[in-house]
């Protein structure tokens, strides 16, 4: 069963927005084993709507098409489609008032003719939220589904999951799949593309690489030949991923590095702070977007200036003035400071040139000290990473969290 | 002139990987005047690259396809383009030799035989990186360009600047377009819509609504039918969308919130700290995402637990029992003690609710309370923010940002 995802957009086109939209639902329909070998964006355009939609029909079981249902000017999704459908649109009277009452409230009620567009639909129309609060219907055209969506990727996440995905396998149950994403640090893509040569070349195994900065994550795809096979299949595959990836393999599926290092965090009960500087923030809010993050957690400072150093960490001004803010003695006295006055048991540090300025000969902009400090011992990396600021920012994170958690496991 | 845009790789489809570098390039030819109305994901399926190329190069008058041109096995972007195009393929000696010397350099000289199809082209294919640190390529089919360029964005953007750009402009000289956006906090989309309607209906004026959490984007496109117009068309959209946005807009173009602030700020010689608790990290992570916010960000404090609210900015406990973390008390003393310890002209301060846990019936979800303390005043707003945790951490910081511009341009 293929299915195909068309955005409709001029935002998306026009790289005003990054369309996540389909991305989100691409990877539902993925993991539930549906193919969706097409995903396009394309812009408000009613011909160009009308010919993708019928373009894709002929290819696919199964279409989404978000985007383009609201009420601003720039929403044409319904007139294009139902034109390209041959079919006659109307006003739905349930959604109207609906719409006319929410508006009443907010004492918007003049504004009723401009967003009425809102309620308007093709026949045979399947409302997908009953009080349409979203956007949002089901069509079948020559047997076909098409499910038309809110562009907002959040609503659309709530519509796939609530009603796209029930009546998708009630329509089409997937044929069995197994995926599992392996998600490491350490290693280079293409060694570690080189390891696992032998598994690629085996009937029924996908294997796919993928770097996230600093990481690295291999997904494998088991879709046997014979569905007996499968669970030795992916046995085997599963053995053999591990046993390459070894001590780099930190985390699999949804397990980002920060909940990987929380988790052994928690395991010993113990708790992290850390203190930042070029990074300015980002440490924290990557281990801060955990829900439940507070069990290990305590937070940190963000001394981007060197006044703060000492203010806040007692940073000894003469250290900063003889070596420098960027330098191994201020990373290790940040992470020993930070132990100490944040009352943790573990602390990060980390002080750096995250760019495009700032950089010298000594030492260029990417150079980065990442320093550890414990009751036991402090110790400290010096990296040198590439590409924008933001770049750079995020990989001296992922490395931070990378070495907090080899320091945990192997003490 | 129209072209496309055709990202290939399974990781695409598959929804692992969200496609930033499409986006990145729209974004920019659509700036440089050229039309790109559709974009497309696919699968790394040779047939599929095949037929997708050729149905563009019926519609288009020039292509970009990303992805697929490295070394690993899912790499299967030029075998087929050739396929599909009719072309043979070669391996480039010149490059062939740059990767083994590079390989040797890393003592893995054993895996060129594994690599070498890095070094693989199809004939006539003028190389885009002389030294090959970069895969890509320009080949012309029926006098069409099609510029096969990596995946990975940052590699991208480098050669589309560098070496597809000029060549676009010296082939396809764009038609005039301007183009400005309006970034605004405070006003819903539906309501900027409703006021900017007149604009609409005007010939060759385009405008898009984009909302980004709290903040809505407005795009004005000008293509007049006589370019003699265009400045005039300009002028008058421009005066009016100014009028109607008001206080609201704070910024244009690239100038992001963090930016607006930091400006404010510099010209009245002030600097700010923060203070954050459930956005832990992600108020300071934004201001430190610019390059020079050093010149009026000190940084700040991410007391994300009780205990370091009370050690690093001494909030007193007795406040704390009494009100809660999350109260308009505890935002104010985060905001007067972040001032005075921190030694900054402005403070702002955060604590709520991000969610998914930790609501109740009287602070639900979503709750939060900002504060901002300079020499004068401390002042606290409480809103009630909507969606993932992420969605509420951002709105948060998006907001604080607002509330800080807001003060200072209006005291």
């Amino acid at each position: 069963m293929r299915g195909e995802i068309i955005a409709i957009g001029d935002e998306l086109v026009s790289g005003r927005i990054l369309n996540s939209t389909s991305r989100l639902a691409a990877r539902r329909l993925f993991l539930l084993g549906y193919d969706i070998p097409i995903m396009q964006s394309i812009g408000d355009e009613p011909a160009l709507i009308g010919k993708t939609l019928l373009s894709a029909l002929e290819r696919a079981d199964f279409i989404l098409i978000t985007g383009g249902l609201g009420s601003t000017d720039d929403d044409l999704t319904t007139e294009a489609a139902a034109q390209a459908l041959g079919l006659k649109t109307a006003k739905h009277p349930v959604v109207l008032e609906k719409l006319r009452q929410r508006l009443a409230a907010e004492g918007r009620e003049g504004e009723l003719a401009n967003l009425s567009r809102f309620a308007v639909f093709p026949e045979r129309a399947e409302l997908l939220d009953e009080s349409y609060r979203m956007a949002g219907y089901l069509l079948f055209h020559q047997d076909k589904p098409l499910w038309f969506l809110p562009g907002v990727p959040s609503q659309m996440a709530i519509l796939l999951e609530d009603k796209v995905v029930p009546e998708l396998q009630r329509l089409f149950p997937p044929p069995p799949l197994r995926q599992h994403i392996y998600r490491s640090c350490g290693l280079k893509e293409m060694a570690i593309n080189a390891m696992l040569k032998p598994l690629e070349k085996q009937e029924g195994l996908q294997i796919g690489y993928y770097p996230i900065g600093w990481e690295v994550d291999v997904s494998l795809t088991v879709r046997p030949e014979e569905p007996q096979q499968g669970e030795a299949l992916f046995q085997q595959a599963d053995s053999f991923i591990r046993e390459h990836l070894g001590e780099n393999l930190f985390g699999e599926d949804d397990e980002g590095l920060p909940m990987a290092v929380g988790c052994l965090l928690q395991a010993q009960g113990k708790r992290m702070a850390v203190a930042e500087s070029c990074t300015g923030g980002l440490l924290a809010a990557c281990i801060t977007e955990i829900p439940g993050s507070s069990a290990w957690f305590d937070g940190g400072v963000v001394v981007y200036s060197n006044s703060l150093k000492e203010k806040i960490l007692g940073i000894d001004p003469v250290l900063l003035a003889e070596h420098g803010a960027v330098s191994e003695a201020c990373a290790k006295a940040m992470a020993r400071q930070a132990l100490t006055r944040l009352g943790s048991d573990i602390a990060l540090a980390i002080t750096g040139i995250a760019g495009p300025d700032g950089g010298s000969a000594d030492k260029p902009v990417g150079t980065v000290f990442i320093a550890l400090a414990d009751c036991n011992s402090t110790t400290v990396q010096c990296v040198h990473l590439h590409g924008s600021r933001r770049e750079i920012q995020i990989q001296t994170a992922q490395r931070a969290l990378d070495m907090a958690r080899r320091h945990i496991l192997f003490p």
